[in-house]
């Protein structure tokens, strides 16, 4: 049995399709538990909306929420009694074995490095979103979490994302890339000088060098690896152009009867093909490299998303990826001769 | 009469199309002068293709031309009579005002500040490309110039942006902001946390502070501030989230016989709308802060863009954008004591 802590306040459609969510998840799989984390009466009646299997969701109750505009550490440090630290630390506990919040991105990563914890070994834990490419997918690694990282730091999402990718997304031997402004191994700036030939002398990885930004959307590589300021650049990029450019193509669409009848013709294929460029389908982005497991969804996460999330953590969970990660961190420390 | 050099050997489609749009800039303009440099020959054989007014497009001889696979500072000083060196020496001696090139973006860099060299005051030349956005273009500066910048470029940066996106863009008072991962005045990593509060006190210039990757498809600001490495992966991300997008939807239209039908209905309007989230109508890049005027366009110029690049460097003469930039930057040094 996988127990699995879902806050229920946080995101802009809390509680509403968090718990939507919630059930669909625990309506997919036999084998996992879900703790709603909120305020007990909200949640409950909530929950009458739906039906499911005796015991496979419970409420656990929390009092207060954090809300997306409070400053994060004093946030996790003074509400005790909000959904996601009382969450957080059913996963501190052991109580579960996963989070998922849809809440303030600034708390989570507080709360799982403070509360949760780290992994022995692992100097900071990066946040690792799944963006969409025109082959699949790509796990962006740091996209948040450590600003002016250091070289050993990226060496580590390296190792954690190449794992996270073979076992959770399922590609053999993904390929590993640094983000660079060019291919030749000169380029870059110091941090990435810096890296490339740590990276290029790490075991376990399939390192292929330098991606530039352009490459990215067309699936240069599998583990794109940057610090958190570039990464979270990237992000909210990607986001950014893409809705934009399709915002002006149907603005477009609107501007005469001719293509306004040929929008209609294409509507369904074209819904098809945007569909396979949303990363929601594959739940949130984790936090990986902490004494348990903490995925933050987008904050205006809807039902699909959270399950999908919910589901993310079971295959997380089944592959043992905390356990691995341990295994490939512990052993690089013993490589090194420092344990 | 304002005097354009020409890199004719630069770029992917060297030289025909660097010449076409030498010669459409020549038909638009009286008061101009191109000076065509590169292998004469080649280019006088070219130009016979084109009926243009008497003197007005000459050509300079360049025995040799750097590729771009090239080492950019040795390329520089080992090719003396290539055509960039050529080129980029006869701004230096005053010959031509402005040199506009497809060539090598190293190349460019390191030539324009070996050869052309830095207006007294300025600390770092930024490359400052206009980017599309929903509500017309924004500057971005700098995007390949300057890795690890400090505080004080990027403020001379925002100054020297303002400056260009007022006179020779056309808007009025330009929004100023600094790339971040969060709209509030703490966040970011140490540069962007030192930068901002210089940028809050910079006379001159209207900041309004942070602007998070998404918004800028949006237009979110006029000049977009941030360091090179960051500036070069929002630049080529754009490129590639928007190339991957269109390649999707075009794919996407062709998969039934019915979105096919619509496809043909939709083009012309299609078309027209993604014309205005195209750049290259706007010219080149230029290399801002120097003893002249250095234009990079894409390495994959066609006439359009050489054209437009060559009537940029006009308006930029004009309006005598070197003389408000030193003005500019010499106010400063006075107002900080240092002259």
């Amino acid at each position: 049995m996988i127990n699995i802590a879902v806050d229920a306040m946080g995101g802009d459609y809390a509680p509403g399709e968090i718990i939507k969510g919630a059930v669909q998840a625990a309506g997919m799989r036999d084998d996992i538990r879900i703790i709603l984390v909120g305020q007990e009466e909200t949640v409950r009646e909530e929950l009458k909306k739906y039906t499911f299997r005796d015991g496979q969701i419970t409420v656990q109750n929390a009092a207060e929420v954090i809300a997306t505009e409070e400053p994060p550490v004093n946030a996790i440090r003074k509400k005790k009694d909000s959904s996601l630290v009382v969450g957080m630390n059913m996963v501190k506990k052991g109580e579960a074995d996963a989070i998922v919040s849809a809440g303030s991105s600034g708390a989570i990563l507080v709360g799982g490095q403070v509360i949760v914890g780290r992994i022995r070994g692992v100097e900071r834990p990066p946040l690792a979103p799944l963006i969409p490419t025109e082959k699949g997918v790509s796990l962006l690694i740091d996209c948040g979490a450590n600003v002016d990282a250091r070289p050993s730091h990226l060496v580590q999402f390296a190792r954690m994302g190449s794992i996270y990718m073979e076992h959770v997304v399922g590609i053999k031997n993904p390929r590993v890339a640094i983000v660079n402004i060019g291919a030749e191994e000169e380029k870059g700036n110091a941090l990435v000088k810096e890296t490339f030939p740590l990276l290029k002398e790490c075991p376990g990885i399939n390192f292929i060098g330098s991606i530039e930004a352009r490459e990215i959307p067309h699936g240069g590589a599998d583990v794109i690896v940057c610090e958190a300021f570039v990464g979270n650049v990237i992000l909210k990029l990607y986001e950014g152009v893409g809705a934009t450019l399709l915002s002006m193509v149907k603005g477009g669409l609107m501007t005469s009867l001719r293509s306004k009848i040929g929008a209609l013709l294409v509507k369904p294929a074209l819904k098809e093909t945007l569909k396979s460029f949303d990363a929601s389908k594959y739940g949130g982005a984790p936090l990986l490299g902490l004494n348990g497991l903490v995925v933050k969804t987008h904050g205006n996460s809807k039902a699909t998303e959270v399950c999908n999330s919910i589901i993310q953590c079971v295959t997380f969970k089944e592959q043992g990826i905390n356990e691995k990660i341990r295994e490939s961190l512990g052993r690089e420390k013993s490589e090194e001769g420092k344990e």
